[in-house]
C-alpha cells in the first residue's frame, strides 16, 4: 500500500522515518526537491497542493492520500473522494478542520466548549467589535498555522492597520483575549473503524501563538488532564477523524476550551518519537493504512523544545556537533530547512523524570544549535 | 558530510532511518535498486563491493566510506585509503576484522582470550585434526556470516565431504567444539579520537550459528557481564575500531572467550533502536562523521527476536496487520526482503521488565509474521 502525503515538510519527513521499520512505502507531493521530506524520501512528485490537477495526478499514483499541511485545494479533495480515491482523513473531516468557522461549529454541535468568538467578514464589523474596548484576537478562518494568521489587537488603530492588509471577503474570527492559566494539547489517533488511542495530554508553552516547548505528560492537575483527554476523544468523534487529530486547548479560570484542531501529525506530539512506545507518526501511518494502532504509552517523562530560527544565525546542521556535545542523552531532530527568522528548524527532546532539569537540558541544546531562547 | 555505505542490506536501511533526525546524508553502493536500503534511500549507486573500480567511483562521490557487510574487495580499500579517501572503520581495521586469522591474532596480541584454534589450508590437515576424535567446528577465514561459512563436524567422513566443496587454498580455522554455557555480545562504538561508549552486554540465543534472540541486558552474573564489557572495550582498542565494533563471546566453564568481531552495526544491537537512548545506528553515524557519541543507556529491558524466513511462507509485509494486532506495544522492523528459508527478514523488539513475558511476547509476534519459531 503506497501512502501519498500531500506536502513535504518536517511532518512528512518524520512520517518517512517511521515508515521504514513498517515497510510502508511513502510518496510525496512537494513544492521542491529541497523540501525537508523530499531530501530523505526516495519517491516524490513536484506540484502544488493548491492545484486540482496536481492533486488528481498525485492521488492516481498512490493508494491512500494523507496530509502534511492544510494549505490544500479543499474542493478538489471532495471531487477526488467522489471519484473513489481514498483520503484519510476524509475530505469532509479535512475541510471542516481546515476552516475555523466550520471546525468551531462542529465542536459546538458536539457540546465541546470553545472560546467565545464572532465571525465577521468586513473591516467595519471588526472595528465595531474592537471599539468596545478590551484586548482581542483576530484569527483568519483559513490558512493560518504556527502563529501566522493570528493577530493580537488592543486598539481600533491596530485593527484597521491589520485589516488594510487582509483581502476583502476574508472570514475572520474575533475573540476576546482570554486570561490563560495554561495551554494543553492532546494527540488522538483514530482508525477508519472508529477504534482509537489517546496520548497523554501535554502542556504547551507558546509565544505569539507559536509553540516553543511541550511538557509531557501535562503538568496540570489530574482533573484537568482527564478532562482534556475526554474532550480530545469527543472532538475526534465529532469530526470523524482518521489518523492523528491534534486538539489544542486553553485552560482558563472557567475551565478548558478547545481552541484549535489539526488533522495531521502535530508539533505537540513530537516527543512521542523518543518518549512513547509508538510515535504519533507511526500511529498516523497505521491508521491511514488500516493497520492496528500501537500503544501510546510514554516510557519516559519528556520535554520537547522547538528549534526556532534567528535571523542571521548559522545553519543548525553546522552546529550539530556543538548541540550533541552539550547533552549525550538529548534527541536532536533537524528538518533540513534553511534558516529563517521564526521558522521551525528542528526540535530537541529530553527524557528526564526531573521536569525542571529536562527543561534546562533541552533549552541548552536548542541554544547550542543557534535557536531562539526556550522559555524556562 | 555525505556518508557512503558499502552495501544496501538491513543495516544500511536502519542507518538511513537513524540518519534522518540528524540530517546526515547517506549514499549507498548497492547490488540492486531492490536492496532493502535502496528501497528507502534516495541516493544510491548500483555496483559491486568486490569491484575495485566500483569502490573507487563510489568513494569519490562521498565524504566518508563505511560498511553494511564484509564481502568487500579488501586490497582495494587499502589503495583508496592510500589515495586519501576517508574510510571509517579504516582499511586496516576492516581488513583485520574480516579475516578470522588476522582478527584472532590481533586479539591474542592484546591478551584477549579466544577459542583454541588451528589454522589449516589443506583438506589433509583438517582430516588429520578431525581424526583425533571429538567434535570440531570448521570456520572459513573469509566471507562467513550469519552461520554461513561455519560447519560442525563430528566424523572424518563429514569433514572430507565438506572439504570437497571448499576451494583449494581456502584458509580454515579448526576448533574443538566447546561446551558453551551461554553466548554474549557487546556493542562498542568508538570515535576517531578514541573516545567510546559501550552498550550493556546482551545474551544471544543462537541456532546453528544464527542469532535468533537477544536478551538485553545480558542475564548472566554481574561478574561475567563486567568481564564482557571490559573485553569488548579492549578488543575495540586492539583493532583500532571506528564506529560500531560488535564483539561476540562464548561463556564456557573456563570463562569468557571472544569468538567473533564485526566492524559495523550488528544484529545483536538491534534492540538499541527501541530500548536505548541512542541506537547503535545513530552512534555509528556519529562516530564515522566525527560527531560526539550519544548515551548508550537502556531506558527499558528488552528482548529482540529475529524474523527468520520459512520456505513457502507468506511475505511478512502481507502479515503485518496480524503481527501488529498480536501486541500493540511490540516494535516490528521489516527489512523489505523477499522470503527465503533461513533468511533474516526482520526483527521484533519488546520492552518489558518481565523477561519471560518479553520473550513470549516477541516470539508470538514473530510467529504471527510467519517467521521460524523463536527459542523460549
Amino acid at each position: 500500500m503506497v501512502v501519498g502525503v500531500v506536502g513535504g515538510g518536517q511532518l512528512a519527513r518524520m512520517m518517512i522515518q517511521e515508515a521504514i521499520p513498517l515497510g510502508i512505502e511513502i510518496r510525496l507531493l512537494v513544492t521542491s526537491p529541497d523540501d525537508p521530506a523530499a531530501l530523505v524520501g526516495p519517491r516524490f512528485a513536484v506540484g502544488s497542493a493548491q492545484s486540482a490537477d496536481d492533486l488528481r495526478r498525485f492521488a492516481e499514483s498512490v493508494d491512500v492520500v494523507t496530509f502534511d499541511h492544510e494549505v490544500v485545494h479543499l474542493s478538489a479533495l471532495d471531487a477526488l473522494e467522489r471519484d473513489g480515491h481514498l483520503l484519510r482523513p476524509g475530505a469532509g473531516t479535512f475541510g471542516t478542520v481546515a476552516d475555523k468557522v466550520r471546525m468551531r461549529a462542529a465542536l459546538g454541535d458536539a457540546g465541546i466548549p470553545t472560546p467565545p468568538a464572532q465571525v465577521v467578514t468586513s473591516a467595519e464589523e471588526v472595528a465595531a467589535l474592537v471599539a468596545n474596548g478590551g484586548g482581542h484576537v483576530l484569527k483568519l478562518a483559513h490558512g493560518g498555522y504556527d502563529g501566522r494568521g493570528t493577530f493580537f489587537v488592543d486598539t481600533p488603530d491596530q485593527s484597521s492597520r491589520l485589516l488594510g492588509e487582509v483581502r476583502p471577503g476574508t472570514v475572520v474570527l474575533v475573540e476576546p483575549r482570554l486570561d490563560l492559566l495554561a495551554e494543553l494539547a492532546v494527540i488522538v489517533v483514530r482508525s477508519p473503524d472508529g477504534s482509537h488511542v489517546v496520548y497523554d495530554p501535554v502542556s504547551t508553552i507558546q509565544i505569539d501563538g507559536q509553540c516553543r516547548r511541550v511538557d509531557a505528560p501535562a503538568t496540570q492537575s489530574d482533573d484537568v488532564v482527564d478532562l482534556a483527554r475526554g474532550l480530545a476523544r469527543r472532538a475526534a468523534e465529532a469530526v470523524d477523524a482518521v489518523g492523528v487529530l491534534a486538539v489544542e486547548m486553553f485552560l482558563t479560570a472557567e475551565g478548558l476550551v478547545v481552541n484549535e484542531l489539526a488533522a495531521r501529525p502535530h508539533n505537540t506530539g513530537h516527543h512521542t518519537l523518543d518518549a512513547a512506545v509508538t510515535s504519533q507518526f507511526a500511529n498516523h501511518l497505521r491508521a491511514v493504512t488500516g493497520l492496528p494502532l500501537g500503544s501510546p504509552d510514554l516510557h519516559s517523562r519528556a520535554v520537547t523544545a522547538n528549534l526556532i530560527g534567528v535571523d542571521g544565525s548559522r545553519d543548525p546542521a553546522a552546529l550539530l556537533g556543538d548541540g550533541l556535545a552539550v547533552d549525550p542523552a538529548a534527541h536532536i531532530h533537524l528538518y533540513g530547512k534553511a534558516v529563517r527568522h521564526d521558522r521551525k528548524l528542528g526540535h530537541v527532546t529530553v527524557c528526564d523524570d526531573d521536569h525542571d532539569r529536562a527543561v534546562d537540558r533541552a533549552a541548552r541544546v536548542v541554544e547550542a544549535l543557534g535557536g531562539q531562547e526556550v522559555p524556562r
